[in-house]
């Protein structure tokens, strides 16, 4: 049986939510899985995709394709996510990479069970939760494991994202982090997560201002991104309740009401190319579904089906 | 002009809301102010205010009076909220005196203007906010100012309370707190603050839980309370989704559904006295409504006002 999955993109930490929220955003990996015998995978990469370089049995498609019990097949993708920029590229790639398999193998994981398996791989689920679940979710530890819940977002909010044509390393960027904060700080960080869910809920300017004014993560990594500050000032001159990195970066994302989004992106892309930086816009209004699964049975008719 | 005020108690912190959340309890503060030529201000302290002995110009009614604009007058006030315990008690007073002096004085504060004035006095708004709105409330550092903002409840959750005969000293508490955390508690208090939010609105017993497990404060302080460990394991294995301090205690307070509430509420009294500790036990159904002001001219019949 062939199966094909489109999963979203998404945008994570939104500030203050760093390393528990995550948003999906509206472009998206497609991959297509023929099982074959054996445990040789090989993987056509078109699109975005074709920035990947690495081996094929590290590629993150075949390492979500195993982790779910998959063994050999060819997969074929596509995607229009920016790789490496701090939209999800990777845990779009692994979430298509474990409902390959689920689908394929006929499997019938759950949604909780693939953001586990995915998040497993990528080492923390908010980015993997909003690509299987859709919308804006809420990831949290609690005794009993980690908890993916969705988020309501009010209606007229539109996430506008300015990606720079160079990646950032997740892992350098992680690496930038202070052991320590002072105690105020991890106040206030709290205080603006809580912000954070609320003013997604509600639509309130003010507190998606603070929620998006970071305190855990953004002062130790703005530098490295060249035109951060200006971005986010420019963003917020032109009607957005302000702006972040998403991710780890290198894209930098606002969120702005529905009827500024337009000036918003214009002035974003303006300020990074006053810096030097030709940036591509994507603008993603809420809510963004989350992957969805085809099998196609002997390569006939599709037959779409929901994740259970 | 007589006025009449009635102010709740309120519980702030829930855990991982340390400094920005608090919930109107259903204890109240009532007093009557007589404005009064010069200067000076009288007050007869009955019910739990008893225990209050500070100077006249000390008492946080006095407080309030004053920093609103009131200048001499007579206060009678009763009050049947524990003093000193973690249940605001100190805000209830000092929003009581600041909305007599808007009532005698007919200033027609706002209540935004209410609680920038308490807070003022108090040091932080958790306790006053919600003292003032009534419900949840949420206190947020903007760049415009601190925003209270209303957050929802889920319909059948109950606050329950277990108060010992012993005040707590906000002052030594808040002196044990460190001066840095790491960064990983900060994160994770970020998502558990983002959790006691989304928790409240739906009701998630397992968001509430890790809420409530907060690390922002309570590991620094529990150790000033005897029986902390025993209450809160006590409280949770009757049925509620956890229990942490009421602002920095010495009461404890429990998330219970409204049917495990009475079993719990009887669970963390007996694990109190098992401590060698009679507490009190106070169980609150939310809402509990907000502080309310009647006026009462020529000492005839009393017209009630909202606040605007």
């Amino acid at each position: 049986m062939t199966a094909r999955v489109r999963v979203p993109a998404s945008s994570s930490n939104l500030g203050a939510g760093f390393d528990c929220i995550g948003v999906a955003v509206d472009r998206w990996l497609t991959a297509t899985a023929l099982p074959a015998a054996g445990n040789t995978i090989s993987i056509r990469r078109r699109g975005r995709l074709t920035a990947v370089s690495v081996a094929v049995d590290e590629d993150l498609l075949a390492r979500g394709f195993r982790a779910a019990g998959g063994r050999g097949g060819m997969i074929d993708a596509t995607s229009d996510i920016p790789v490496g920029c701090g939209l999800g590229s990777s845990a779009a790639a692994i979430v298509a990479g474990v409902l390959l398999a689920d689908a394929a193998l006929e499997l019938n994981l759950s949604r909780q069970q693939v953001v586990e398996i995915a998040a497993a791989i990528e080492g923390h689920p908010d980015n993997v939760a909003p690509a299987v679940y859709g919308g804006a979710v809420l990831s949290v530890r609690t005794s009993s494991g980690v908890v993916s819940t969705p988020l309501s977002v009010a209606a007229g909010l539109e996430l506008v994202l300015a990606v720079p044509p160079f990646p950032s390393d997740t892992k350098a960027a992680r690496a930038l982090l202070p052991k320590t904060l002072p105690h105020a700080d991890a106040v206030l960080a709290a205080s603006r997560a809580a912000a954070l869910v609320q003013g997604l809920l509600s639509g309130d300017g003010a507190l998606l201002g603070a929620a998006l004014d970071d305190v855990l993560h953004v002062p130790f990594r703005r530098a490295r991104i060249p035109g951060y500050d200006a971005v986010v000032a420019a963003a917020q001159d032109a009607g957005a309740f302000g702006a972040t990195l998403s991710g780890a970066g290198s894209a930098i994302v606002a969120i702005a009401p529905r009827e500024r989004a337009a000036p918003v992106g214009a002035a974003m892309i303006a300020a990074w190319r006053a810096a030097g930086v030709e940036a591509e816009l994507i603008r993603s209004a809420h809510p963004v579904a989350g992957a969805a699964v085809h099998r196609i049975p002997q390569m006939t008719h599709p037959v779409s089906t929901e994740l259970s």
